[in-house]
């Protein structure tokens, strides 16, 4: 039987693996059917219900090249059905317009337990640092093509 | 009941969490009254005594205008009320004085359980790379600001 | 008594500390004998058994001035002695001709417990991105001495 703490963990990497992953189906499962997703200054969005949740975040996705995210040991708090956690995090990527994107932040949560597994009841993200410089390398589908060009 | 191992990763997560939001009374409660904070070069530090210690990391938090700590995956060893642990992190942040900070590094742990929970005892810092080039992004509270400068 | 999901983090923490010391004889002990390790492309490598994993990840090592591994909070799924797991993680390093590293990746892995401790059965690494420009910081070894050039 896995504790509670593991299975917050799980759940907070599984939305990371998500992301990195592009894999709408996973996403959606991890939140209350009344989830709410928020991001702070200086890209504000407040969206609320699962279904919402995951379309805005694919669309967000959308108009990144690539995206990496990552988050640190965490800080998580049981109260019985309810739990909060608190876990410094890093994104990095590429907007489409060619934009660099990399952070500093951390996800301020509240955890819902549903059927027995956890879920995210709310995710605020809060942004400590951010660059929109463009990034020096590339993501990794990109890399061969580039060594062909420089080559030739 | 948090599992030992559990406990710990709070605990050093706990730590981050402080220095993300620059809170001494959360960071001065983390170590043992005796505990032991070391930082190896080039910035060496040996300070004992958990006020001491607060009191020292809050000045040194001063001299920066913003600073973000994140913990990786660690190694956790369990002896009785005792134990040890090695975690890789990271930390990103600007000087007052303009100068970046970015490192790689290591803190390698002694813990000691008293009155149930679990302490630092010591913390020693190893850093493994260490830049202070200006970094390409801003805190986020400058981040408006300079888009209205960009702007105008 | 440690969880089995505790134990997979540790048994992945020490991955990336036996990288970070360059210590061959605890790398080694953390694959089965028959471990396959698997890097995709733009630097493929597939290796198999654990004498052959260690002689190949110190050689590949030597090639670096210095390397930082680190992984951010994973997906671990146990079924019964055999588990999977999914780490996003990060490195670091400068290359010994002068070429930085830097990336953004994950260790897709299989366990197996053997003798009551879990082994990395299979790991196979996909890079998401990744940057070979030169790193703007030094590794700490070599700060003392850049910091007496420039001032000298």
């Amino acid at each position: 039987m896995i504790s509670d703490e593991n299975a917050i963990q799980d759940l907070v990497a599984r939305f990371d693996d998500a992301a990195n992953r592009r894999d709408i189906a996973e996403f959606r499962k991890l939140w209350t059917r009344d989830g709410v997703w928020e991001i702070g200054d200086p890209m504000p969005l407040h969206v609320a219900g699962a279904d919402t949740i995951a379309t805005t975040w694919l669309a967000a996705l959308a108009d990144t090249d690539w995206l990496f995210r990552g988050s640190f040991a965490g800080v998580v708090l049981i109260d019985s059905d309810k739990a909060t956690g608190l876990w410094p995090c890093v994104e990095t990527g590429t907007f489409a317009d060619g934009r660099g994107y990399d952070n500093r932040a951390s996800y301020d949560d509240i955890y819902r337990r549903v059927d027995d597994a956890w879920h995210f009841q709310r995710r605020h993200y809060t942004y400590l640092w951010l660059s929109n410089d463009k990034l020096c390398g590339a993501p990794v589908r990109l890399v061969e093509a580039e060594q062909q060009e420089s080559i030739s």
